[in-house]
């Protein structure tokens, strides 16, 4: 028993005449009174094989009886053409072998709509319906185009650690590590938690992100990129936060904030321009069923330029714009998501990138514009999704780093190796981040991010 | 200042009279009366391109000088076939830019060879050197066929979850994900620290393995990989322990113990031979400085049929060695690495498939043979490595694993979801779990783990 071949290989290229097995898992069954229908499914793709199972072949009747949604199944056979006008070919069954059955009272993938709710509390199986199978084809298919544009281009994958000693991007809440005795921790002499006999010989956290490592390793290699997961503890019960989420940041030597927004755009583009390449059948399967804006953003993307606005352009559009909008508008403040569907939506009516932001409301590491007030910071804003890229390129000169560090009251001794980058040989560059599955979400239109991600972490969620 | 050119383009494809920008890092520079030469590493390959800069140009003799070790360098110019022997090409510079010194003082990275041990403690500088260079490379070359691997063949990569909330394989210790404060934790009327208040709603850990989550996907998917970080919270202070380290774990549905043999040999013959077109001149450099039989290994990986046996074979042929070995050898007891390396360095001097263990000494979940006495079990093991992957097909009968739980003092309650999958369409399947930085050390010859993973994590070691 040897790997299968899929059935969308049989779906492409089989031709009339093929013997071949199919192997499987049964999504639909009709049966007339000489034969059934039979679609096998073994998520390969979208589309299943038909099977037509004759009722000549020996016992017919309780095999087909046994052929009920979610039965794994095996048949031989011939591929003939189809007389039906959804498929290009069909397999003539000669045998038939149930490798297990799914009891039609029991198993709780009936041949009816469930709620994305109702999926989740039951993540072993939702992968075998239509939207999550998709869904997991357009994911593998992103991830593989990740890989592809940055190994083209002679970036490293680089694996930057998901236990980290330091919460160094200072970006909220911490999801802490540790193999103490909880329930009798170690103590200090003043009767805290004596961390220096943790594990890893500290308090150690969870990483946030992998910037920091992957601007150790451009100072190497020149251009690198990240691509694991990261985590934040906080407790945002919402369709768009996970605790754990997978993210990609590349990261470039002799890089400036225009590199790395011309790199964004084309990283973007390629990717929206492979899935749908590789995955027509579950994009269209998107367009159809989840969001009829999905086919025409994709379009939009792969071949429109995007528009680029600064932060001072960008505020001035804003209090131009007649808007009411909830939140203040005024040159310092953040723009809120609001604004940032304004610029994309209606504004330019295509992705925009937003650049030179102020100072004040970027983190330390952003490189100071030589105007004193901004920083070469730069976020991707798409239409719908709001930010979907966020980057900068950071601040090399080391005096300009450290005021930044003491400025925003942190303290310089944790990131004694991150100066050092800047003391030995320091280079201009610079990087972006994006957040893996809110880039699913924006190709497949799905609402929950929850629903984007195999097995989903949120606050009172780690099941599976 | 977009993407440049690295120097393995130039080295490889660059024509006399090209006009070009080289961007890097200095690693060694030879001051002759009339010109300097520089060579100018910029992390894409092992090799430099070396810079002819002349006393003619302006301010020679200071720049010249800034032009030490480690020193951020651009320069401009033409390129000209080289009169030495070491190089095809060299760069006449025309323009310099010096974009960040390195202090000969301080830098701690002068031209001579540095302990292993001490570049460990210089994580944020040790990818600059020849060989933590090399190695960083041949992980990324690792990584890519990895993927290749499988997209070839229709896998889909597959995020398992790092934070989990069951020891599934009960496999040693854990760590503990928490955001309770632990210093005044919350307490369940029994005094006991009360996880359902935790951000998770029960005690939460790092995984171990994404197996159990795979086995899902492949009941949906047929054929899947996981490709991500691994956590133990083993006290191991050796040099082939990590606390966190990235594993690669494939699931195939309707697969046998057979199929799963057969893609482990594919899968390292792929890899190997990958690297070896890719990075030959990284393999050469592990040739020469590290250990001088890793071209060796890769082409009997590469060429040569892997043995195989079954474990009772294994036992036989150790009993019948002569060989006096420091753990007893007897059928039901485990294989020590000596017993392994024998097998694979002396008997069968290649490596070989050991398969069918005693269930006794092998997880809950691998499948039970029809001898009631052996498991469906495979370990592969490589000469000087040992055990390189580990895998097996997996119980798909329910009541079988039901048992093989219960016999191991499991609860069935904790595997519901686990037990689902045989309740409903389940098929034969099969899988194994490979190592990442095993696999690197295997194809790099580093005797030490932490030398193949950009930020190593082990007892008292979580920097950078």
């Amino acid at each position: 028993m040897t790997i299968h071949r899929p059935i969308i290989e049989i779906l492409r290229h089989g031709t009339p005449g093929d013997r071949l097995q199919v192997k499987g898992w049964v999504r639909t069954k009709r049966s007339l009174k000489e034969f059934s229908f039979v679609e096998v499914n073994d998520g390969s793709s979208l589309s299943g094989l038909q099977v037509v199972f004759s009722a000549d072949l020996p016992d017919y009747e309780p095999l087909s009886k046994q052929l009920t949604t979610g039965t794994a199944v095996e048949f031989k056979g011939e591929l003939v053409a189809s007389q039906g006008k959804n498929q290009r070919v069909e397999l003539r069954a000669a045998t038939v072998k149930i490798w297990g059955t799914a009891d039609t009272e029991t198993y709780p993938l009936q041949k009816k709509r469930h709620s994305f709710e109702f999926l989740r509390t039951i993540g072993h199986l939702r992968g075998r319906t239509n939207t999550i199978g998709a869904v997991m084809r357009v994911r593998n298919a992103c991830a593989t185009a990740i890989h592809q544009f940055f190994q083209e281009r002679g970036f490293l994958w680089i694996h930057t650690p998901v236990v980290t000693a330091s919460d160094c991007e200072g970006a909220g809440e911490l999801f802490t590590v540790t193999n103490l005795d909880l329930e009798n921790p170690p103590r200090t002499p003043e009767q805290n938690i004596d961390f220096s006999q943790d594990f890893f010989g500290r308090r150690a956290y969870l990483t946030v992100s992998g910037q920091l490592e992957a601007e150790i390793m451009a100072t190497a290699f020149s251009n690198v990129y990240t691509f694991g997961p990261t985590f934040r503890a906080e407790n945002s019960n919402t369709s768009r936060h996970l605790a754990e989420f997978w993210m990609v940041e590349p990261e470039m030597a002799f890089c400036n904030l225009q590199g790395d927004m011309d790199l964004a755009e084309a990283f973007l583009k390629h990717i929206f321009a492979y899935v749908c390449d590789r995955c027509p059948e579950d994009m269209q399967f998107f367009q159809d069923r989840i969001d009829g804006t999905v086919l025409a953003t994709a379009e939009q993307i792969i071949h429109q330029e995007f528009a680029r606005l600064t932060y001072t352009e960008a505020i001035a559009l804003l209090e131009k714009s007649n808007r009411s909008f909830e939140f203040p508008v005024a040159w310092g403040l953040d723009l809120q998501s609001e604004h940032e569907r304004y610029l994309a939506e209606d504004y330019c009516q295509r992705p925009v990138i937003v650049s030179d932001y102020p100072a004040e409301i970027k983190a330390f590491y952003m490189r100071l514009n030589d105007d004193g007030k901004t920083v070469a910071a730069m976020d991707v804003l798409a239409p719908k999704i709001g930010e979907i890229i966020g980057g900068s390129q950071r601040e090399e000169r080391l005096e300009g780093l450290e005021e930044r560090i003491t400025a925003q009251g942190l303290e310089l001794d944790a990131y004694w190796w991150y100066l050092d980058l800047r003391r030995f040989g320091t280079v201009p560059h610079a990087g972006f981040g994006l957040g893996f599955e809110r880039l699913v979400q924006f190709m497949t239109g799905m609402e929950n991010i929850r629903d984007v991600i195999p097995f989903p972490r949120s606050p009172g969620n780690a099941e599976f």
